[in-house]
């Protein structure tokens, strides 16, 4: 993509409302625009690491064996009003009337609409298990929205549902998504660490939440020292049959990590000076909550012995736009974000210093021609600008790496190869910066075959 | 996708809402649900065809230079109230108020929305032409909605919509969505006819809309014989440039055709018995309505003399719900639904005959890993069923083409591959059938490098 063309709309000042670097950030490098409060049109920018985030998360439910549909984002009240939550959900529920003065809200979760879609659909224990997910936007009316993407009123979340016979069906479902959840996180770059937590207006009493730590989290954690040492970047499992979970479940829930909710002292003291106090970004959640939509909604299946049973139910929520105000606080410095490849809008920012010089910009075009090609994603700034405005632009909006061609380095054969993390930068002839720059994706892609996928 | 473990709820009988075919097979073939009036939940197999249809319209549109944005579906009511729309409407508009009171909406269209992001983000003459679309759920509260997706409440749809600084201009952007359309639907083995339209209250003088012909189209249209004898299925064009653009578009708009709104007698009548009375279903509409929105709105930049200048747009949808309901409509038999192969939700449906038999489950699972590695999406009916409710799914759910293993065939070392269009069958060894269905995609899909898409 050329720059000359992109619809980049960048800030030059910071925006007086936004409290959090992601909030700013993401507002300075053209990535959203405020629609009204906590809602947010996704400008070119913003959505390609939207579905980036969005792609990596669907790709790990399909590898646990979910199964994608896509529920509507308007319900009708009655629906909530069989599992008894219509009057429990208060103020944050947006509620709707429509011509016919029905009453009907947007979705702020999804438990009640897929529990009428299994029950209606599913009657014998033989079409169990089933777990499915959607990913779709949502509505909560916050009292206050604030931090941008991060705590927005209309959010996209993806959300799984379990269904299972007996509760060691249901476990294993959950740690089917336990572990779809660490792997989705460490194929970001994240580490997000779950802990044990607060089951709120979603039910039960098994729930883990997975928390990025970052000093403008919103909640309070408490973590084991050992959490904090842990490596994710190379996480990975061995086989997905239910004793190779549960020990990788077990292993991961062994190590003391609690939000401030379900916090115990006293167990806590256990472990001495290990424990510390940090704040958390929640990414992600998973719920068992047994029968507690199935019984009143009447979601039942025959038992092998005919026999009537309540279906074994879970819920398993990722924040996926939530995921991209959290990558920027967790990958950022002062210059401006520092996307992880997995979710980069581009892999690659090619900057030519002088477009108005001939041989810079035919040797940009060549090279910008070459890099796609060879399936580069690459963003071309081949405008007009000084140097030091494309410069300050590509640190702005982070892409991993950046290739600077000038005519003093074209007089010698080369072009700068920047590496934005780390700031270094080489100096290399241009078929080397391809072959570098061409260099196949070094973070862990799904195995085929593995599991069941949309083939 | 092994049948025995996917959520696919066929029904026995016909559902005495459904008044149409392809909202009769969508709720037979198990993909969609209705939610509540006029609003769906899709299911894994029905997701699957809608992503299809929108993986083509995204396509189509990058080609033609457009770039992705997601805006929210909840807009502001002062928007609308800028435009003049939003007394306008009327009880089509799903009005809301949030807990702060303020006034909201579900937005059933995007002008007003996207040209406040566009005067905030756009200056000066040099950053036109923009092209900008997004594929978004609307809500439009129909009085009565029936027919299924093809006429529901919420709605999938691409809007794309394009500012430019003089008519010229737009009249270009006008005719490159023009084309993308005609591209588009041909993609899909659909003969879209472009016929002049009424403007409605999106507004402007220059519309059309693309309408495929069918006998439960909720439409009359007035079509010159001609266009039922264009074949649309090798479709292209030679360049994007703005004259050989404007040449495809004279061509295609030189025909008569035109909806009943706007239907010419006089100038119908010099072509005599050549104009024909049809039903038709519209699947896109394209605008051009000038400064309608922007000179109210104040979206203007500074033009090349330093002059003030309200922007030149139109703007232009596709229904991309619709569309897995009209592509029904238009590829059905009695048996069920015939998907063209660039839709279909997987491309061959694999039954083994005896699910019982060792020899036959060995062969079928064999050839079901084959395919896959093949990278042939592949329904796998494996399920312990009589073979003739096996050959009534695989007919209803409609996928390109059908292999059938059997104790039979099998001692032949062969297995029956049938083209569920044509009812052709073939006995074919494994390896033949492999290698046959294994061949590359017919469909024309996008040739690289020829627009700047997104890298």
């Amino acid at each position: 993509m050329r720059l000359s063309e992109y619809f980049l709309p960048l800030l030059r000042e910071n925006p007086s409302e936004a409290q959090i670097v992601s909030h700013r950030l993401m507002l300075r490098a053209g990535m959203i625009r405020q629609s009204s409060a906590g809602i947010y049109s996704w400008l070119p920018l913003g959505l390609r690491v939207l579905k980036n985030v969005e792609r990596i998360v669907r790709e790990e439910q399909d590898r646990a064996g979910a199964q994608e549909i896509l529920m509507p984002t308007i319900q009708p009240a009655e629906l909530w009003r069989e599992s008894g939550r219509y009057d429990d959900y208060g103020k944050e529920m947006l509620r709707i009337r429509d011509r016919h003065d029905r009453e009907m809200l947007y979705g702020p979760t999804n438990e009640e609409q897929i529990t009428e879609i299994v029950r209606a659909s599913i009657q014998s224990y033989r079409d169990l298990p089933k777990l499915l997910y959607h990913i779709q936007w949502k509505f909560r009316d916050e009292v206050r929205p604030r931090f941008g993407v991060m705590r927005g009123r209309e959010f996209l979340m993806k959300d799984a549902y379990s269904f299972d016979l007996d509760a060691a069906g249901a476990r294993h479902s959950y740690n089917k998504m336990f572990v779809a959840y660490l792997r989705t996180f460490a194929r970001m770059g994240l580490k997000a660490i779950p802990m044990r937590a607060d089951t709120g207006p979603i039910g039960g009493d098994l729930s883990h939440e997975f928390i990025i730590l970052a000093d403008t989290g919103e909640s309070d954690v408490h973590v084991h020292t050992d959490f904090l040492e842990t490596d994710w970047q190379g996480f990975d499992i061995a086989s997905w049959e239910a004793p190779a979970l549960q020990q990788v479940v077990d292993h991961y829930t062994a190590i003391y990590a609690a939000t401030d909710d379900v916090h115990d002292p006293q167990t806590a003291a256990k472990y001495g000076n290990k424990i510390v106090s940090r704040r958390g970004i929640e990414v992600g959640q998973v719920f068992y909550f047994g029968d507690k939509y199935s019984r009143p909604m009447g979601a039942v299946v025959a038992g092998p012995d005919g026999e009537s049973v309540a279906l074994e139910m879970g819920s398993y929520g990722i924040g996926v736009s939530r995921l991209v105000g959290a990558l920027i606080e967790a990958n950022h410095d002062a210059a401006g974000i520092i996307w992880p490849k997995s979710v980069a809008p581009f892999r690659v920012g090619l900057i030519n210093l002088r477009a108005a010089d001939a041989r810079c910009r035919t040797a940009a075009d060549e090279l910008y021609g070459k890099l796609r090609n060879a399936g580069v994603e690459v963003l071309y700034d081949d405008r007009d600008e000084s140097p030091g405005a494309k410069f300050a632009t590509m640190d702005l909006i982070g892409l991993p790496k950046q290739i600077v061609i000038g005519p003093r380095g074209l007089a010698a054969g080369t072009v700068e190869v920047k590496n934005r993390r780390s700031g270094e930068r080489q100096d290399l002839g241009i078929d080397a910066a391809l072959a570098h720059l061409a260099a196949p994706h070094p973070l862990p892609l799904p195995a085929s075959g593995e599991r069941e996928g949309p083939a």
